[in-house]
């Protein structure tokens, strides 16, 4: 295989010596506190690279679409939850994977959807579980604690198919800047899933399974009481974003986004790259964060960041670099031909532009290439 | 095939009929003032769209990857501008490419990138022809009007490849909010590319081809004088952008996300969908424009919009729909199921979010379907 600096860019870096870093931190850090880890892998959207964070396939896994559980399925998993709220028209979908085997689990968090899974679940003559997602911080879906529905839900999913449990996601960890407003979000989080499964088990129902979690919220949780697993997606790669709320450093991104030089416009100090929102995304996901990282953070071709060189716009396939907004430094000299790499704001965003990682074992040879999936 | 109720989403529809009407505007308007129009197959990136646009695959198109040039090259395009400034490491397979009888053009604004077009000429044994690349109105590559690189760069392209001419991109059209303020930016753009090629000429260098071209500014344009062709994409499928800046309405958008009602959050007033950023991109293109539409604008599954209801977030695979900030319209009652369009802020971004079209006539059968290249 060709080495980083052999290949036409723009194209999508992994660095398996960091990921794989990333991967022992957590899954010894969730499951040192006693509770299993359920990786989200919506992120990575490649079935080598779950291999990788499962260890075994058959271990528990998280996806956000159909056609990830059906291809990670292909690939030997069987514990999955599908944590988008259900469509009912997609139940089908869902009856027929289970047929083979395949523990699918679906959220939901209406009665309409409920009694879709019933009537789903007869159609199909056998149960689909489903957990009943939680609003625990007020950034998305799920019923808010304390909800009279809960319970009517529960009911119907009892009576009718399998009420497996609750589940809450603490989006807003994404904009808790400190550890100890880290730590807070990550209470509220447990407490209002546990707090939910209580609900159920007074009203005589079952709740075998909570589940909650966010990269953020679960590295910064120190009690997870009550909850009996923990779902992470983007630990597994990290990204500026990660790294802006103190979920590890710069050194600890996987993903880069490999680049070439092709133009500069002095009197504007900007160097330009054929790398544009095709190659990194159009996320600005550390634009509300205290160090505002433009659409990436700059570094060589051996991943060593520049400092204050962050991509300060991007159009179709160009992107243009520039030095921090107030910054002193001074522009480095990067002919044209130089070949960069790109920090990404969004892990998730980033690989989803891309057909395949070139992996690496943290130098510039490229030892494997990882398929990624994309679709519905 | 199934129709858009039958097909699981999110998925994108293009609704053939639209396209058509603004492929026909747009080439009248352009050929009806003398020029030839070579239209930027970036938008759709799928070769049966580019059969649509370009009726004879022989004739002028644009590409903004070597992918793209070769994809489009294996369906029979024979003349062909990659309009991103040239890497160097890119060459080779520029003149493989053109050694199958291709008429591939590369564009550049540096003596650095004249002289390896020069180099890479001289190994493949044939001239590979660059347009020089001008800068109409700072928006991002290209040497200013007057810099005297112009004429080194001429003369190093004309003594050892073949000097094709200049070209320009008004990107700051997208930022020209009136009819006047946009006839203002094409004839800039008009003005910039006109005075090098002048200054070319006046260096007893040749300059054939003068090309010119963004949407905006393609649509507005009244004087072509001393213009050869013209390059323009997004006109095709159309977006909220473009009727934003008044290129068209949201009836002559020819794309949409069909999308799925996934819950509620009544407190919130929020509609979620199955549509986050994996489906309609992280583009807020119309953030600073005078209509600002979120994420997309929420219509019903035929396509007619609600008014004011819009995608106000974006998560990987959850959209939430809410009213424009300030709206005092009554949100509509979308249960659990309903099946919606969303009419994106930029076409070009979707679509790449995206493995295929489902074409439409415009009405809800899908009579063809269309596959999109991703990579580079």
């Amino acid at each position: 295989m060709p080495s980083l600096t052999e290949k036409d860019t723009p194209f999508l870096a992994l660095d398996r010596a960091r990921m794989d870093r990333n991967l022992a931190r957590m899954r010894s850090h969730v499951e040192g506190l006693g509770v299993a880890l359920r990786p989200h892998l919506k992120t990575v959207k490649s079935v080598p690279a779950a291999r990788r964070i499962l260890g075994e396939m058959t271990s528990p896994a998280t996806v956000s679409t159909l056609q990830e559980a059906e291809a990670f399925a292909a690939a030997g998993c069987t514990d999955l939850v599908y944590a988008v709220g259900i469509a009912p028209a997609k139940l089908p979908r869902v009856a027929a994977l289970r047929a083979t085997g395949v523990d699918l689990v679906v959220i939901l968090d209406s009665v309409a959807q409920a009694r879709a899974v019933v009537d789903a679940s007869k159609a199909a003559g056998a149960p689909i579980p489903a957990l009943i997602e939680i609003d625990c911080d007020d950034a998305r879906a799920g019923l808010a604690p304390g909800d009279p529905a809960l319970v009517e839900i529960g009911r119907i999913l009892h009576a009718g198919s399998e009420l497996r449990g609750v589940l809450t996601h603490g989006g807003a960890s994404y904009r808790a800047f400190t550890p100890g407003a880290m730590m807070a979000m990550a209470a509220q989080e447990r407490a209002s899933a546990v707090r939910c499964a209580e609900a159920l088990c007074a009203a005589g129902l079952p709740c075998p399974v909570v589940s909650i979690g966010s990269t953020p919220s679960a590295h910064f949780a120190q009690d997870f009481t009550g909850v009996t697993e923990v779902r992470a997606g983007v630990y597994t790669l990290s990204d500026l974003m990660m790294a802006g709320l103190g979920v590890g450093g710069i050194d600890d991104i996987a993903l880069s986004v490999v680049t070439t030089v092709i133009g500069h416009q002095p009197r504007r100090g900007w160097i330009l790259t054929d790398s544009g929102f095709m190659a990194l995304s159009k996320d600005h996901g550390t634009a509300g964060m205290p160090v505002d990282q433009g659409y990436g953070l700059v570094a060589n071709i051996d991943g060593q960041p520049f400092g204050d060189l962050v991509v300060r716009g991007v159009s179709q396939e160009h992107g243009v670099l520039a030095l921090r907004e107030g910054s002193t430094a001074t522009l480095p000299d990067l002919p044209v031909g130089t070949l960069l790499r790109i920090y990404p704001n969004h892990a998730c965003a980033t690989v989803a532009m891309h057909a395949s990682f070139a992996v690496t074992d943290g130098g510039r040879e490229i030892v494997e290439d990882w398929p990624i999936m994309r679709g519905w």
